[in-house]
């Protein structure tokens, strides 16, 4: 038997099933009227911004990262919690104010913006994170063309990493942000051209459970910012401290101690370096605001035995669950936390594999787990499907389609 | 430098760019209006079809698997040059139909399928290929409800897989397929309860290169679809054989052998045994039919050097290229073919990263090549994308959007 990731806190069973914010599993999908299902929970993601919150100093500002999860709307109900959003690309941008974001509270990083982008960015007030020399060239350029000063910021490709993250984002030759050492004189530059010069954006890796790495890659982001400004010259109106906070998955992963990093963080903010007094900070994070948000479910349609091994057959799959498949920037593949949400109180009696109906040997949602007995009709739960789910996924292969979302 | 993979025969320079059935690229994208673009050519799916037709035994069927790429234009194309189609959902099905092929010249597998896809698969006269003894009877029931004789085929698991396939689907325990000990006994049931009995279908790998491990598997499948006739007493009006025949891909790989594969099976099939004489074989295949006619065509946006690295970053990206990055059932990365389309036959100058415009380290559609010096504004080409590409990727991560394709 694999172990199972740890189910996220707050889960409980109402009349034997899963409950997902006071609502049956199976009440939910008849109310949505199919599956598979991806729900996310208001209450969960107000309780997880309530706790960064209070365990944050009050001068860092939080921002939501749209590309976790663009759904509409949960990007609504984000904007009545965060202080600004992160997007990608020109069409997470056009989410963004689809859900009535003001475009001021919106920053824009992404190492291909094409120019399109770039001037429609600029239009809007956006704050474009820029990842490149020519890329700063070609925004002033823009900008001077429709004649808008226009809001830039520096990504900075800092000369360390998050240690520990799962996604390494610094730290040698990347293709995202500019290489510290060209910095300042690009700092300068933008300033002595006119722009409305936001400061620096600098993200050194994500999904990070160790707050000691954290707090360290923290200070050496300051230490940074510092030295860059004092370099050029500039004030440092914005600092983007990046994100990295990550979320237990896999068996034996502990949650982040939020409470260490921030206080950590306040003992720093009280002793800044004189360039940094007045800068504005603010954390970026997208999974960990909403990943443990949500549960995706899926109907078992085939309960089969091959070679001995059990396998529920689901009608869910890779194509909305591909990171939970193992199939997405992981090595070795281990198990998501799932349950049979229709027997979600019940004991261990059996194990078995849960697969999507995708006909590829990679379509696993859970490979050999401890489960009770489950039956044709009964729902599978794979949790902390919040993040990085129906919009990360490869939801046109087999022509399966899109599963239902909904926000409750 | 990091070697690339092998571009497939034929593609040659025209005014210094790459051409794909005698059209420039620059051309192709111009005409489409945008990148990133895919390019598939109708001459190379002939040409494949035809090498394919010439080495094999005339009694063997070519059915085309859907699930490779299901563009409408090049199923309609398909429909001209195959003798069958095989789907993997109902969504597949009904862009088969769309395409104006005959359900009768289709046939359906897939583990998870829902009662609805049953139901319309057997009203329109599909074959189903039976994935489970409880999926066999679900079929039989909706059958009799709606009146209609099903046609029923088993797919069967293997005690063997395909060796050296870079996709294992027999041999041991497997969601795919029934296993071979309890296939007798369903066989006997459908003929008796009055299917329209097809015979088996038995798929032991995909993507395999060596002819000697096919030539093997091929035996190996007439030997158990024989023995499993002649144990349930019934005939085997038609053997799908599966398919696995592979494309190079990687440095190293090689084409597969296909007379020495069609030389070995007009062997056998000239000495089938007496249960198997009158069987209409055929073999089911998607990547090897369509994966070498397409190129997947990008524009470099910013060309940036990091640490003395140089990086193209391009409008493509994994969102269309999920498993040229790396991405999708693979262990090890490895550059696929690629090469500066606008700069085809220039010599290598310099060693460059292709990535994508995702705000991620995995979107890498190559890693450290040999290129020819490339600027903003070039076109980077992608080899072996007709299949798994645009519809095997998470079109909607990063809010990127799709890429154009079209049929030429």
């Amino acid at each position: 038997m694999k172990p199972l990731g740890p189910i996220p806190e707050g889960f409980v069973a109402i009349d034997g099933e899963l409950a997902i914010a006071g609502r049956k599993a199976s009440d939910l999908v008849a109310e949505a009227g199919r599956t598979p299902l991806f729900v996310y929970a208001r209450e969960r993601l107000d309780a997880r911004v309530a706790a960064l919150r209070a365990a944050m100093p009050d001068r860092l500002a939080i921002h939501y990262a749209v590309k976790a999860n663009p759904f509409a709307p949960l990007l609504a109900h984000m904007a009545g919690l965060v202080d600004g959003f992160d997007v990608a690309s020109g069409g997470e941008l056009a989410l963004v104010e689809a859900a009535g974001i003001d475009p001021a509270k919106v920053s824009f990083a992404g190492p291909g913006k094409r120019d399109a982008e770039l001037e429609l960015a600029i239009a809007k007030g956006v704050t474009l994170n820029l990842e490149s020399v020519r890329e700063a060239e070609r925004a002033l350029e823009i900008a001077g063309k429709i004649g808008v000063t226009p809001r830039l910021a520096i990504r900075v490709n800092p000369d360390f990493d998050l240690k520990g993250s799962g996604m390494k984002m610094g730290g040698g030759a990347k293709p995202f942000g500019i290489d510290a050492d060209k910095v300042p004189a690009l700092a300068r530059r933008l300033v002595d051209a006119g722009a409305d010069w936001r400061g620096f954006h600098i993200f050194a890796g994500s999904q990070a459970l160790d707050a000691a790495a954290i707090i360290e890659t923290q200070a050496q982001t300051l230490a940074l910012a510092a030295r860059l400004a004092e370099e050029a010259g500039v004030t440092v109106p914005k600092c983007n401290l990046g994100g990295g906070f990550g979320i237990p998955y896999f068996p034996g992963d502990k949650p982040l101690d939020l409470a260490a990093v921030g206080n950590a963080l306040a003992e720093r903010f009280a002793d800044l370096p004189a360039v940094l007094r007045d800068t504005a900070f603010c954390i970026e994070l997208g999974r960990f605001l909403v990943g443990e948000s949500g549960v995706y479910l899926t109907r078992v349609i085939d309960r089969k035995q091959s070679h001995g091994e059990i396998f529920l057959v689901t009608d869910g799959g890779l194509h909305h669950q591909l990171a939970a498949s193992g199939n997405f920037g992981t090595v070795v593949r281990r198990n998501y936390p799932s349950a049979i949400a229709t027997r979600f109180d019940a004991p261990v009696e059996e194990e078995a594999s849960v697969v999507g109906c995708l006909c590829t040997p990679l379509d696993r949602l859970a490979e050999k787990g401890g489960f009770p007995r489950a039956e044709e009709g009964d729902l599978v739960a794979v949790f902390c499907a919040g993040a990085y789910g129906a919009s990360a996924s490869p939801v046109h292969f087999l022509g399966q389609g899109p599963a239902a979302e909904v926000l409750i």
